[in-house]
């Protein structure tokens, strides 16, 4: 067998609360998926290798990304010495070396998840080029074709490791959108201290080209099989009071590698004119949760 | 590897009459599925389970709940000694402990299924406690968060198994919609003699609050490979001239634990103002069929 | 396990140019896939089998045919010395027997796939005989039900195999639409060379009925690794200034059984009505590409 299958089912059950709505219990997606992959030694140091990776609702059955099935990743890679090239659709790799790396207590999904992050994302119709690990150092520089019907776009990520410090730095750029952000994390014993900084920019067309900043701080506590998670975030006013803070604490109990229950206590403070999750101005969003993840 | 994958493919040739309209030949999907199931010993006789199941339709290919992808079940379970908690999608178990249980034929698939059996089969957004089986007994209680947007159900399902006899009792309730059946099931030798009968109420708003029965009975007579079927049902009118009844008589052989190859004649006759199956007031259907199920 | 899993990602970059439009830059699918399939011996020489075989696009990572997520297959077989009976969903024989056969650089797919050849190609409700092979010759009778929506079709292909000749027969017939081809192709030592000459009638209303000739000529030249194509078609006008040409040159290089590089230049040169490959009448396309093909 040259596939190897894998995925993630990540269900919850919470009490949300959206701006002056009633409170409801809701049985929340927390980006379950189902992935194949595979990869075959091509001699003198080739390899070929793919992915097909699906994003589904758990709660529902749903396929997340509707008729596009493999709404998270289809590529094929060609690698050796010289790095590797790779060619389709896959997340930017600008967040999964910022964002991604520091939402350490639930994989950066559901309503937990960075509501703040400033980001295009985009994933069709991309070439990248992954470098080799040299003193701890890799990138990946991608180049998202437009195809004449959408704005070509591109990602750069760097990640360094060294020891228990891990950085890494993204930067993205779709047509008059463009963001930077830098991340370090660092581990003290059973403590894990991220965070990253960013800094977006985006051409409103009429309303003018506006610069903010987003942040995030976030902090785990190991003991045992336990984990303790504090995780706090800012994204300031781009125009005028339409910031956000986001604030969630939570707690995972590892029954093994593959399976965890957790907890959590989310919650997104809009300003006055702020979107940031629930997509109405001004609106707020809690959420208390309990959920299973189990990774197959 | 921690999945296992399955599926079954039943595709049958069927000569089918809607009605006055002309008969026609069809070939006809019936449930095909394809799923994806695991499960991992946490230790201390805890377990981790998850299963995504797909339906197909086999005569194009389509899938049958659109972008529902996984329609038949998506869900995460965590079970010990105390029983089994369950996050997700999946069919009611009041649905397996009655109707389909009888169905002995054809799995309850296909034009041949049991077109009378009242239910909401509600199955999104479930949080489910399963007992573990106590003296042969075992329950399955389900509740579906409506989350603000649809009503919440319940479903309830208690097996009961001692040696040739088995029971099953269902019991759903979403809105004004409540039904409950009871379901006997008894094997003497070569024969198998099952049957349900079900109660059923809804309030029909302006038409007014109604109850009314459904009863099936079928049997089984295996001789070798092969099993001869013959299954009766009859839904009593609800409001005026709208019940119906159901009669299949089959064949199966089965060419080995996995396949079989069968044929069947089954009618649905509806009463002046009855829909069963075809959706039409007083519209009959039948169909004669002969079809493989390959299980993999 | 009685299934598996298997695949293929064929993803090229793309310099390509419709009519007087700007030549653009694309990341081109190239009919990617995933299939499930398997058999069980039932002993005496049965054999039951069954194949689901889905498209995808691996730019974007949608669905190739939509919510029809098993677009390529979905059906189920019973075989034994008597041949084969198959149900379901597949590609017809008879473009498998004639256009698929000579298109040997890229396997029929992507930009330079044979855009001339005429075909309907209905491939839902189908019921099929396979005949066993007898003295090199194998056939294939297929019937789609029409089931009162659609109109019937019918398609036969027969192949004939004897050391380096192979030759094949194909035959369609949907409603006011037939087509009839024949194909051959011939191995000498590195050199293989085939084509397919095809007649097509259709009755086009008020148009009236036309016949017209389509023919394909594909040569290859086989070095190592390496893999040399060149492959011309035309297909004669119908009404009147609408037929085309298409030539292709190719360069495969084989890092494995399962991988290769691949290099193409191919164009379709549309007469003023003729609208092949590009749905625009006298636009002409044409594309230079490179890309990766992995099976698994």
């Amino acid at each position: 067998q040259s596939v190897t299958l894998w995925g993630r089912i990540n269900t919850s059950v919470e009490s949300q609360k959206f701006g002056t709505q009633d409170r409801k219990i809701v049985v929340q997606n927390n980006s379950s998926r189902l992935g194949f992959k595979g990869s075959e030694d091509l001699g003198g140091g080739l390899k070929a290798s793919f992915s097909l990776e699906h994003g589904l609702n758990s709660d529902t059955g749903a396929a997340t990304g509707g008729t596009t099935f493999w709404n998270r990743a289809s590529w094929v890679q060609l690698e050796g010495s010289f790095g590797g090239v790779r060619l389709g659709k896959w997340f930017p790799g600008s967040y999964f070396a910022t964002a991604d790396y520091v939402s350490m207590h639930n994989h950066d999904t559901g309503t937990s998840s960075d509501a703040l992050y400033a980001t295009q994302f985009y994933t069709n119709n991309k070439v990248s080029y992954f470098t080799p690990t040299v003193a701890g150092f890799s990138a990946e520089l991608s180049v998202a074709a437009g195809e004449n019907t959408t704005t070509r776009a591109e990602d750069i990520a760097v990640n360094y490791d060294v020891g228990p410090f891990h950085a890494g730095l993204g930067y993205e750029k779709k047509g008059d959108f463009t963001q930077v952000a830098v991340r370090g994390l660092y581990e003290i014993g059973p403590v894990v201290i991220g965070g990253y900084i960013q800094r977006a920019e985006n051409s409103f067309g009429a309303a003018g080209k506006k610069d903010w900043n987003v942040w995030r701080l976030s902090g785990m506590y190991v003991m045992g099989q336990s984990e303790f998670h504090l995780n706090f975030g800012k994204a300031d006013q781009i125009i005028a009071d339409d910031g956000a803070k986001q604030l969630t604490v939570g707690y995972n109990y590892n029954l093994s590698k593959r399976t965890k229950i957790y907890g959590f206590w989310t919650k997104v403070d809009n300003q006055t004119k702020g979107t940031y999750f629930t997509g109405a101005a001004g609106q707020d969003f809690s959420s208390l949760a309990a959920g299973i993840r189990h990774n197959f």
